[in-house]
Formats: structure tokens, C-alpha cells, sequence
């Protein structure tokens, strides 16, 4: 089913919601429930209504446009993501998703392409989650891993809950167990997303298929000393964080090199420095450790590892060295039916792809446990994202948005 | 001359100082030209008037306090130190060596004890400079290092420069060319002060005997990579600046050890981390490197194998480097005669000494293109200084104090 996605459609819609932003002078910035939202979904409403598609909008936001199938009881084959952005942001980080699933449902529409199952574009609301600190908000009520409860609980800086702002913007909550899916209503989740990642890009491929959500560990360590003259306390008696810190952070970097798969990531981010003068031995030094995988044994081993060599060097700077848990996730992997299915599509049209993994999750992983999932990456120029930077070629939305669309054939038609 | 200094008139002295401050509840505070400035030398220009010194305020505000030699025309030998603090510091720095001067007078005084050259004690003005950020102001006003028109540009926070301070205290710093010292004028200036390190207190030896002052190199490093997701980003495709801080900081701690000598120091003691998030390899990192020794040619050489290496490892993580020169400072070697005055009074008195390199400057030092200079340290408890931690043990104080003394009798009586 040789189909031809539109080119200038795709690069429109994107252009369109950059319009929609808080912050016009720097990135995209697109929290869920403001005005900005209010008008990128009135515009997406909009584009579905032209096409004729069932559209519901579920009790917490998310937007859901159906076409039936000959079959209206079979399960649904789902694609769709977000258009919050995080604070000025980029203008395809869910984005992509969206505009390229419209767009597959359009070829469906105007080729008169039916399918046995339904086919559902679904806009989710509140992935990235700012300024709520809490992401996925969406995909997760939708899969029933949010209640009521928790809508109340989670709170922006103001105070104000997601339930509250989902009332103030004309939701009702209240009824959403009236949305959750489950595993009979669904046959297959699939989402494009931008890779996020210089993979990609570096490699000159235009199409990840993702068989894999890494998991993480993240700890923060805080390596207590003693501050003191610079110029005065000879090396020997100094009982220095940051050296401590330093050789930690070397050790995480190479370690993951050493112990880790080619999967394994580990990162140092964010340091700060206690009393931070030139002319003072740091007195507190705390940092953290960001370790990812594919493999959660990999991810144990490492930290493990980590965690022992921060005791040795500690001791042998004679410095006190607290390790806090501060955060981790179970890696995730993806439909291998899905995978195979992204993969015929690719070679029956010629595109070279890439199977890799995610470092960062997305809306569709929540389906884990109710459906099939499956992934397509498109190339992020430079890996940049979450940055007013952040950019995908059209023609690679075109061909992934193509990929995209034959893979719901697939799935949805037979 | 066996004469004691008295124990408890130092400690009343010391915890007199410890009433003038800005900040009770949280060390002392003792900025120049301020009310607990006021407060802090009318105590001390009283306890001089008390024993008969002849007293003289300069023209920026020294306090000169004189006792005559038998040879009115002979050059003075000259004590003394400063009663300004940083911010929430200690009660030692500055004001131990102005009380051991203090008793060291009354111990003249009180024994009649006639010297052939005048003995003079000075309290500094502005030794730690605070709030001006720039120390030595009355030592180098008194050796000719700070002319009017320097003291109309170094200004605080508020734009007040030294020279409104000193006007608004009731000051004259027009005039302040008399009282210029030369090197006719002054045989010796010997300075008794805490050691704000932990070399002392750590051997357990009363008394350092001062043979020079380290000089000091320092760097700020930028280092430019490409801030990424922290799970999306290999590690082969990274950018990371604070990888390769960690190993220059790594290198720095460990070329101090291998090229220099034990009086070689090297501190990283700042450091600042762009966008610092948990999630995000660092876009920008920014520190600084102080190394201090006391042999030039030591800080050149670790200097330029740390340049060195700060570009090779920039290089090979693909980060861009600036290297900036934010301060340098010549070592000074102090008196060999002082030295070895000092030595035979510890030995007649049986007292251990440590002949050591002190990595700070002091007011003293600014009097080294006039006179010998001579430096006597006492235990700082722990090595904590600029610290409400900050403390030396007053019978430290009181033997620091006999050995100024007996220092000061060879050194006039000649």
C-alpha cells in the first residue's frame, strides 16, 4: 500500500501549534490546561472535524478522534501523543506525533482505506506534566494508573491540583473511569515520536524502531568534608569533597564503559558546591548519578559498583559521604509482533532503519500492561531536545509519518 | 628574660573583641570604619593610654602606639596586626596578634624595661578589606602601596569608596603621606598570628616560625560541551563538560603530589554547573584552580602541566576550553636574622618550633620592600579559620606571646 503522506500539510500543523505558545521570544512553552493549550487543541479539533472522525474528549482531556472499522466491536489500533511542551521548549517533542498521526488519518480518510479495526488518533494530555512535576498525566488516567485521588493530589507550585485544573477547564474527572481502557478495547499502541537522541541523526538513518525503554537509577550523593584555607592546608590533611566528587564522577564514566552494554548511559548533571569560593577547600559537595539500561541487571551491577567506590574513595579522603535513592524505573520492552510488523513496512519500502532503545519514556509505554506497544523514532538534528533548538527534517516526519501509517494498516486490516 | 605574659588579661582582651560585632548570633562581624569598628579600637587606644604608650591615629587610620628607646632617633621595631573580620569569622584572626602586642607593651611597662630602639604597636586598618574587597588597606597606605587616588577607587557594594569611609569616621586621608613609613624609619616588623591552617595543631607544636609566604596561580576554566537528555544520549556521542572537569580536578589534586613539594597546594573550591538538572548532561561547566607554593618556579611548572592537560582531556571529550587568569601573587621569603632571633628565643625557652611557609598573606608582609620581616604563628584548633569555629588556645596564646616578646627585646635592645 504504496501511500504518500503531504509533505506541506505536516510542516503547516507543526508551524501551526509553534503559534501556541506563552513564551514567543524563546522556544515553545505549553503547559497542559492554559490558553495556549486550549487554542492548539481547538486547532487540532478543528483539522479532525474536517475529516469526519469521532471525536471524545475523555474525562481528564485527552483527545480521542475514531474511524471506524468494518468490524465496530474489534479492539482499537491506537497512534498519538502530545502537544505539551515543556518550559520554552521545542516545537516537535510530541508535536511529531501528533501531526504525523493526523496525517495518517487523513491518507485513511481520503483513500477510503478501511480497515477491520478501528483506527483512534489520540492527542493525551499532559505528558511532559509541567508545571505539575508529574508527567504522562494523560496515558496514565487513560490506562488507569491515575484515579481521582491522585488528580487531587498532584499539585502545580500554586497549589492548584490537576483535578482542579481540569475542572477549571471544563472537564469533568469525576467520571473518568468511564475511560479507562483495557486490554479488550485495545489491540495495539503505537506512537512516532522524535528520537530526542543524535543516534540518528549521526548515523544517517531516518528511522529508529524502538525495542526498548531504558530503566534508571538515580542517586544523590552528598560528600561531607571540611572546609577550610586553600593556600594554607597542606595536601595531606585535607579532607576534600571535591576531589572526592571528582573521582567519583570519573569512575561513573568509565565504569558504565567498562561494566555497561552499549545501552548503558550514566551522568553526573547537577553539582553544587558548599562555601563554592577560590579560595576555600570545599566543605560539602553534593551531586547526582543518573544510570540507564535496557538490562535492569546491568543497572544493578553498575550501581553497585558505584555505590562501593564512593564508599572507598570517601574513606580515603576521609570524607562523610551520604547516598540517597532519589529516584528508578523498570526498563520496558516493546512488542516484538509490533517491532516485526514496523520492520516489513520499512523494507518493503526501501528505508533503512535502526532498532534501538529509548533513554526517556512516552505516553505509550503506560499501555504496557493493557496492550501491544510499539515506537517509531524519527531523527532529532544534533540529538537536541526540550531546547527552542530542537528540530526534525519534514521530510523525515513525511517518511515517518508513512512508516506509521502502513504499520496501522497492518495492524488494523487484518 | 624570663618574663610571662599574663593568661588571663589576654583571654579578657580576646573575649572583650568578641562583644564589637554586627552579626551576635553567628560569629564575629568586624567591618572597617563601622560601629563595632568604633567600639572595637576605643577598647584597645584605652588599655594603650592605661600603660602610657604614645598614640597616634594616621591618616587612614592606624593606631601607632610608641614607647620610647633610649635612642629617640633609633629605627622602631615594630608589632602588630588587625582587628577587622570577615563575615561571621573568627576571634583570633587579626585580633591575637594585636593582643599579644598589647601584652607584650604592659610586659615593658610593667618591668621597665628600657630598649634601645622605640617599640611600637599598630593596629591595622582594614586588613581583611571587607566590605571593600581589598585587604591590606592600612598596611599598604603605611608602606606607600595605596596613594589617595587608590583609595577613591576601591569602593563596596554602595559605591562608598575607602577614602568617604575614612573621611566619615573623621579621618584625614589627605595627609596621608606623612605618615608613610621608610626604611630609615623601622629596623624590623614582626607579626604574631594564628596559622588558619592545621599544620600546628595537627604536630602539636606551640609555635611556627614563618619563613615565607606562598605565592599563588589562579585559573577559572570554562568548559563548553553539548548539554543532552541524560537517557537518550550514548555515551560515545556525549559532549560532557563535567567529565572532563572531574578529570582535570582529578589531575590537578594528584600533579600537586607528584611534581611539587609539600609546601605545594592545589584546590578547586568553585564550581558551577549549566543547566545543573539531574536528567541533563551539563552544557557548560565552570570552576576555578588556585595553586599556591612557595617556590616560583614550582606554581609555573604544575601551572603549565595543568594547562596542558586541561587541553588534552578537552580535546578527547570533544569540549571546548577557556582558560582564564583571575589572580597571581609573587612567593616572599621573610627575614633569615628574624628567623633565627625567633629560634634562639624558643630555644632558651624550650619550646618546640616548626619553621614553616604560610599560604596566606598578612599585613606584615606588605612592609617587605621596607624592613626585615619576621611572622610568628600560633595553633589554630583544627586548622578552622573565617569560621565562628575559628579558636586558639589562650596558653598557646600567652607562650606566642612571651616568644614575641623576648623577639622584640633582641631585636631593640640592641
Amino acid at each position: 500500500m504504496e501511500m504518500n503522506a503531504n509533505y506541506d500539510r505536516i510542516k503547516k500543523d507543526i508551524e501551526e501549534f509553534r503559534k501556541y505558545t506563552s513564551t514567543p521570544d524563546r522556544g515553545c512553552t505549553r503547559f497542559p490546561y492554559t490558553k495556549e493549550d486550549f487554542d492548539a487543541r481547538n486547532y487540532i479539533i478543528n483539522e479532525m472535524k474536517k475529516i469526519g472522525l469521532n471525536i471524545h474528549i475523555d474525562a481528564i482531556g485527552n483527545i480521542r478522534a475514531r474511524l471506524d472499522g468494518k468490524d465496530a466491536n474489534a479492539p482499537v489500533v491506537m497512534t498519538g501523543s502530545h502537544l505539551d511542551t515543556v518550559f520554552q521548549g521545542g516545537i516537535f517533542d510530541g508535536i511529531a506525533g501528533v501531526v504525523c498521526g493526523l496525517e495518517a488519518m487523513r491518507i485513511f480518510v481520503e483513500n477510503n482505506i478501511e480497515t477491520n479495526n478501528p483506527v483512534e488518533l489520540v492527542v493525551f494530555v499532559g505528558e511532559e506534566g509541567c508545571d505539575f512535576d508529574s508527567p504522562y498525566i494523560g496515558s496514565k488516567v487513560m490506562t488507569g494508573r491515575l484515579g481521582i485521588e491522585d488528580l487531587k493530589n498532584i499539585k502545580n507550585k500554586d497549589g492548584n491540583s490537576v483535578y482542579d485544573a481540569a475542572v477549571d477547564f471544563g472537564l469533568n474527572p469525576e467520571e473518568l473511569s468511564k475511560d479507562v481502557i483495557s486490554s479488550t478495547d485495545i489491540k495495539a499502541m503505537i506512537e512516532l515520536h522524535v528520537e530526542q537522541s543524535l543516534v540518528l541523526d549521526y548515523e544517517n538513518i531516518p528511522i529508529g524502531i524502538v525495542k526498548g525503554i531504558a530503566g534508571l537509577k538515580r542517586l544523590e550523593i552528598e560528600l561531607e568534608g571540611v572546609a577550610n584555607h586553600s593556600g594554607a592546608t597542606p595536601m595531606h590533611l585535607r579532607q576534600d569533597p571535591m576531589v572526592t566528587a571528582a573521582e567519583i564522577i570519573c569512575f561513573v564514566n568509565n565504569i558504565v564503559g567498562q561494566e555497561g552494554s552499549t545501552s548503558t548511559v550514566g551522568t553526573v548533571g547537577r553539582i553544587e558546591c558548599i562555601p563554592n569560593l577560590v579560595n576555600a577547600i570545599a566543605g560539602k559537595v553534593t551531586f547526582t548519578i543518573d544510570i540507564r539500561d535496557i538490562d535492569e541487571e546491568v543497572i544493578e551491577r553498575v550501581t553497585k559498583l558505584i555505590i562501593k567506590k564512593i564508599k572507598e574513595v570517601s574513606k580515603f579522603h576521609n570524607v562523610k559521604s551520604e547516598i540517597h535513592n532519589i529516584g528508578s524505573g523498570t526498563p520496558m520492552k516493546l512488542s516484538n509482533s509490533i517491532i516485526k510488523t514496523i520492520e516489513q513496512v520499512a523494507i518493503s519500502k526501501n528505508i533503512k532503519t535502526k532498532l534501538m532503545n529509548s533513554g526517556a519514556g512516552h505516553d505509550a509505554c503506560m499501555f504496557k500492561d493493557v496492550t501491544d506497544v510499539g515506537m517509531i523514532f524519527v531523527p532529532s538534528v544534533n540529538g537536541r531536545s526540550h531546547v527552542p533548538e530542537e528540530f526534525t527534517r519534514y521530510e523525515d516526519l513525511q517518511l515517518g509519518c508513512e512508516v506509521l501509517f502502513e504499520t496501522i494498516v497492518k495492524l488494523a486490516k487484518q
